[in-house]
């Protein structure tokens, strides 16, 4: 990795930023194109053929830009598009779900996980195909949460009491069993961190982003680089609302220039 | 409009189904082709440059459908792209907000009005520009209420508790009040129509596909026309999300062919 000059990093929409600080947190020296898909976000509800041309778009727009490798910050292309997009381009291309499996069996005891994440990664099976390859001793469980970006994209808040509403319906199924881990297969879903604790008292929650960034370093040789993290950001739509956001969540980003693209023109 | 043969209706999604509803219930005899842009939804969140790309390639894939007049059964687009669109195409093209301000007039007593929509159509004033030229001594407010779409597409139903404490939420503002009608300006909400009724009790509830459809049956002459109305449905993303409406709202639906289409070509 650390022979790469610059890399992209993209989602379909602002979620990503929270892999984004997490990569930044982590490793220094980095030039990076951030892309979200702002105009088309968000991805999890629709279908994998057409997840998976988005996901091209998204990565012909970064190779535009010069990245040499990419890192999908987004659970719902990850979890779809990954196999078409090592098909398509040849240049290195990592997701999250390898980093997640591995941080997931890497904690749990019972050996029995459960993955939230959005309707289309829940369907695709991606996380239980990953965990029964590394760790095929493990069971693996899955609940679709799809108003969680909806929540988070709109300003609600983990304290609200819609939102507390909301991440009890989509948990309950999960208090009285045997899972003891819970990958947040959703890059917004950190934002609510606290609240699914708060529901799910003693268990091991994954952070995507987290696992995923733990992976490069272990990937880049300790070079003692000290410059800080270039960052570009582009979207597809004019983006205001990263104030809308818990910017708590997001506190290693570095300023950055931002560009508003077309991506159908990708 | 007698003389159209052929008409397109368009949203966002499908929440133009239930104007689509209206107009079949209120009509005979129509050819229509409804298109939805299941893989570009939610417009409402969007910026106007987008909502208005997005408007403008709706209808170039309508024109190529062979239709002569077009119906935005989108709150969003209607209060957003409308000029935009009677600037770049010569065809009728009729949108929801002027039938809409037309019935609230039509009831309101106390001259004080609001509508509800997605954030774009609340930014807009386009409810109020509109209601300020046909009826000046109206008042106007406006109450954006973007968590109700992904609720109604992802199956929450009205008597949901959550969709009760968000209802809640958005409108306790109009309580005590002397607001009397409500314009309902997105084409999804009449999905919670009974939750709206229950929070805002003896309300006067403004749906505008109902209204929409009123407007096009006085444009008609009568016709004696008995044939009944052809719908062809089109779709940007392979739609399989019809059964997670409560289809008692669309229950005058002919069935029809359902096309996917890719509107990035348009």
């Amino acid at each position: 990795m650390a022979s790469f000059q610059k890399i992209g990093v993209f989602d379909s929409g602002l979620g990503g930023l929270t892999v984004l600080n997490a990569i930044c947190a982590q490793n220094r020296g980095l030039s990076i194109v951030y892309f979200g898909d702002t105009a088309r976000v968000p991805y999890g509800s629709r279908t994998p053929e057409t997840i998976e041309r988005y996901a091209e778009q998204d990565v012909r727009f970064l190779l535009s830009k010069g990245v040499e490798a990419i890192i999908v910050a987004c659970g719902t292309v990850s979890a779809i598009a990954l196999p078409k997009l090592h098909q398509s381009f040849d240049l290195p291309i990592i997701g999250v779900i390898e980093p997640a499996c591995a941080a997931a069996v890497s904690v749990t005891k019972t050996k029995h996980i459960c993955v939230i994440g959005t309707q289309a990664t829940v369907n695709s099976n991606a996380y239980s195909s990953c965990l029964n390859r590394i760790a095929p001793d493990c069971r693996v469980s899955g609940i679709a949460c799809p108003l969680f970006v909806p929540l988070i994209e709109n300003g609600f808040r983990e304290d609200d009491p819609i939102t507390q509403l909301t991440v009890e319906r989509y948990l309950a199924q999960i208090r009285n069993t045997d899972i003891d881990t819970l990958i947040l297969g959703c890059t917004h879903y950190p934002f609510f961190t606290n609240a699914i604790r708060a529901e799910l008292p003693g268990i091991h929650l994954i952070d995507i982003g987290v696992a995923l960034s733990q992976a490069i370093k272990q990937m880049m040789p300790k070079s003692g680089e000290t410059r800080e993290n270039d960052v570009e950001y582009c979207f597809s739509d004019k983006e205001t609302s990263f104030q809308r956001f818990d910017t708590n969540h997001l506190k290693s980003l570095p300023k950055g220039e931002i560009h508003v693209i077309n991506i159908e023109r990708f």
